[in-house]
């Protein structure tokens, strides 16, 4: 991708004004620069700044828009920040606008989270007052103003520096963000209040970046196909691929593209926040201390190679520490294990005492016991004194078929729609932060990914929102291309399709193996 | 001209949000009205307001850009005002932007004279200090602001419904319009901060406008020659000239254009307020109360009706009320009566006593005396117990010779450097408030029009300057037209010239007669 983002700097030395040669100040910069228009705050400041640095400094130019003058030579200064705003968790990037160089990453939990952890949850929140509105949208605007600043720090680079933000976020967010209305989200037909990309002036969020800074928050494809799966769409390429491509972003709002015959299907699911941690009795996100990884010995294949007793499970926990949690890559690899092992049965019932299949070993059989209200539950890890034990529940399980189904439902729909079958599909993309960890063979033995996709053609692409972002704010030409992608895509409202239902109740019940 | 506004107002009726037609609000919006981008804070309220209205309303549109949305049909609502902001007055006129039918007019005092009465002084006030400036700034955004309140009152219009204004003031007013600092325009070689045309939002400046309005700023030329010079020129169109014109724009600063052989030069002259009535003793704006004409029948001529005595002066006031001051127009003819009756020498000596013409009447003798100081004064009017005489005073004759220098001068040395002489000239237009009121055959007298010319040739054109901004208002071909004519203008730095102060002390005798 060539690097030409909307904001370049250029260093000018201009002719001093004299009687022979009176241009206004404007006109004499515009001789340097093309033609530029100039904003009326910076225009009160300009002869002062022309005057202080004797007609030496560096234009800051977006466009034919002049957004600030610098004294002296500033053009090795010049960042922008790329975001990608889930529902969960959010992260952004500091990057060096001249090279695309990335300086520092920050991710942070989405402090909206505990005015509801899904958008349903957030839509109806926000639809009550105004005051609720803003106050998603101040909460939000503040956590991304900390992380700014913290990249800022991260990377020894004043904020004052940072002239553009690019932000991928889905539909909910994207509004909330701007703190546009959301009531019409919330009802059908889920109209949202703009589809095409912005860019809004930084001190109308406000944004701790350039006075004179802009944000561009990606075009939206309809209902709750948001920016995010723009971006993840312009970061894949996607559109260009040369047979059936379906991308899945795994995240707390689920988006599915399927890729076919030249046409785009775009549709949005609600998988909840369970991969991230969240409605799961001991589930965290994917931090230090966090059980990441699971393996049973019952269950094991070449390449699960995990510390533990021989026939008990292993566990991989972040960073080395006791465990505290788990987060979503071990809850899809123990359901898998627990599945594969007989402890949980396809239709999602977790199995105690008697049930349990005989030849299971007692290391494992012994982890299996009625918990709280005599709910099933599988032991993880024993805690210590001043911490509980780790376990995965009934309760657990059934969040995940929830999460798992509206997904899988959601595939099912789109490559029905478009005549096909798993094994018709050329790629399957895991996109997501928590996508990148999960690993595909468990993914699909849960139903998560088509089981009937040949395994090599499952390739993980990391955070393409974040990684969409990023072009955006690198290349103007990036941003042209999403609004191709979002207006040529056609929006498939799953919860209005007649099958929906009955497609979602069986995709709940797992493979049988 | 064709009556093409900036703004435009679309009524529609939108198709509502159905599962089948599922488009984002403002892409619904742009079915009906073309591609438009809508700011933030309107995007905030969009939802809302299009669901309030069952997606009936008059979209609200300048360019591409969305300015408001309004419930039901308000397309015959449509205002905007055009402004010329002198340095001492100012003229407002209230528009229908649909038909160009004007619906108020409004006229005030700038408030910065209380600061300076010209613009050089108000430029040293506000160098002094930001605050200074702003104080400068603040007080005239207000006195406009009012201005507009009152000409929706006077038309029963909303100020809500006044979506663009257009403003055409010297490059100083404008200056301080915008709040852009003056300090360069303090000094050679006289630097504005802009010469292109600005579009301001209402709101930064701010005015009591509708909340997305627009205020367009004139182009300038170049030093002092500034937007209403510009303005002047586009409603005249004298660009468009077949033969040599001038145009002499009389006011506190005196704008001079010279159109001839398709080469246009522009200067400006510091001509200071006595024609506007101020530095001059009992001087006045052309108000009620104000001798606005004088008759000596010692030079009376055909067409000199007015009332008084036989051998007397005879006086004209506005309103038919006893005069309580003089304003420019009768300032410019009783100077050119007390010339030609030889009570003031055309060095501008004020005669009395022995020295005064044996020929001249009594009762025009007896009103010549010596005054306070033992300056020489001609009283106009006695008082009445609580009021003084009204005289025109030695001071005030060569305050008049001041002016007259200023702007003569200028039109010799541009005539100069075109190779041409007063009687080349096709025609001489007469621009300003105060030029409408002059009597063309007085202003000769007293060298204020060239001498030469012939009397048919000079023509009145009335507040050119607001009439300019009519046009700037009506038409965005006007705007462009306005750009070209301040782009192709050749500004002359008069006090450069190294002519200048000679041609000035010579152009300060009064002709001889």
């Amino acid at each position: 991708m060539e690097i030409i983002p909307a904001v370049r700097k250029q260093y000018v030395e201009l002719a001093e004004p004299s009687l022979s040669d009176s241009d206004a100040d404007l006109l004499r910069l515009e001789r340097a620069t093309g033609p530029v228009k100039a904003d009326l705050p910076l225009l009160r400041r300009l002869p002062g700044l022309l005057r202080s640095c004797g007609f030496k400094g560096t234009a800051v130019l977006t466009d034919h828009h002049l957004v600030d003058f610098e004294p002296g030579d500033t053009t090795d200064k010049c960042y922008g920040v790329a975001f990608d705003i889930g529902t969960t968790t959010m992260v952004g990037s500091l990057l060096d606008l001249r090279t695309g160089e990335e300086l520092a990453v920050a991710s942070a939990m989405n402090p909206q989270v505990s005015f509801g952890d899904d958008v349903v949850s957030r839509i109806g929140y926000a639809s009550e007052s105004p005051d609720r509105l803003e106050e998603l949208r101040s909460r939000l605007v503040d956590a991304i103003g900390e992380m700014i600043l913290q990249l800022c720090r991260d990377a020894s680079v004043s904020n004052e520096c940072v002239y553009e933000a690019a932000f991928a976020g889905n539909t909910t967010m994207e509004h909330l963000l701007g703190g546009m209305e959301v009531q019409q989200l919330g009802q059908v037909p889920f109209v949202p209040a703009h589809a095409r990309g912005l860019v809004v002036p930084s001190k109308e969020l406000p944004l701790p970046m350039h006075r004179g800074a802009s944000c561009y928050l990606f075009p939206l494809i309809g209902g709750f196909v948001g920016g995010d799966t723009v971006s993840g769409m312009l970061a894949t390429d996607i559109a260009a691929a040369d047979g059936p491509v379906l991308m899945i972003d795994i995240g707390t709002n689920g988006e599915i593209i399927l890729v076919s015959d030249g046409k785009i299907l775009a549709a949005s699911t609600a998988a909840g926040p369970a991969f991230e941690g969240a409605r799961i009795s001991c589930g965290m996100r994917a931090t230090r201390g966090a059980i990441e990884k699971i393996v049973l010995p019952a269950c094991q294949q070449e390449g699960d190679q995990v510390a533990g007793r021989d026939d008990d499970l292993r566990l991989s926990v972040i960073g080395g520490v006791d465990p505290i949690g788990i987060c979503g890559s071990a809850l899809v690899d123990v359901t898998a294990a627990l599945l594969d092992s007989g402890v949980v049965t396809p239709e999602g019932r977790m199995l105690l005492g008697e049930e349990l299949p005989a030849d299971l070993p007692v290391a494992i059989r012994s982890r299996a016991r009625a918990g709280e209200n005599e709910q099933a539950e599988f032991v993880l890890a024993v805690g210590s004194d001043d911490r509980n034990d780790i376990s995965i529940t009934q309760k657990d399980i059934r969040e995940l078929q929830l999460s798992v189904g509206a997904i899988r439902a959601g595939v099912q729909i789109l490559l029905g729609m478009a005549g096909l079958e798993g094994k018709d599909l050329r790629r399957v993309l895991i996109a997501g932060g928590f996508g990148s960890f999960i690993r595909r063979s468990k993914a699909q033995r849960i139903g998560l990914l088509p089981p009937d996709v040949e395994h090599g053609r499952i390739h993980y692409v990391g955070n393409a929102s974040l990684n969409g972002a990023r072009f955006a704010l690198l290349s103007t030409a990036a941003r042209r291309k999403a609004e191709d992608l979002a207006r040529g895509a056609e929006h498939v409202e799953l919860s209005q399709d007649t099958n929906f239902q009955a497609v979602f109740a069986e995709a709940m019940i797992f493979p049988s193996g």
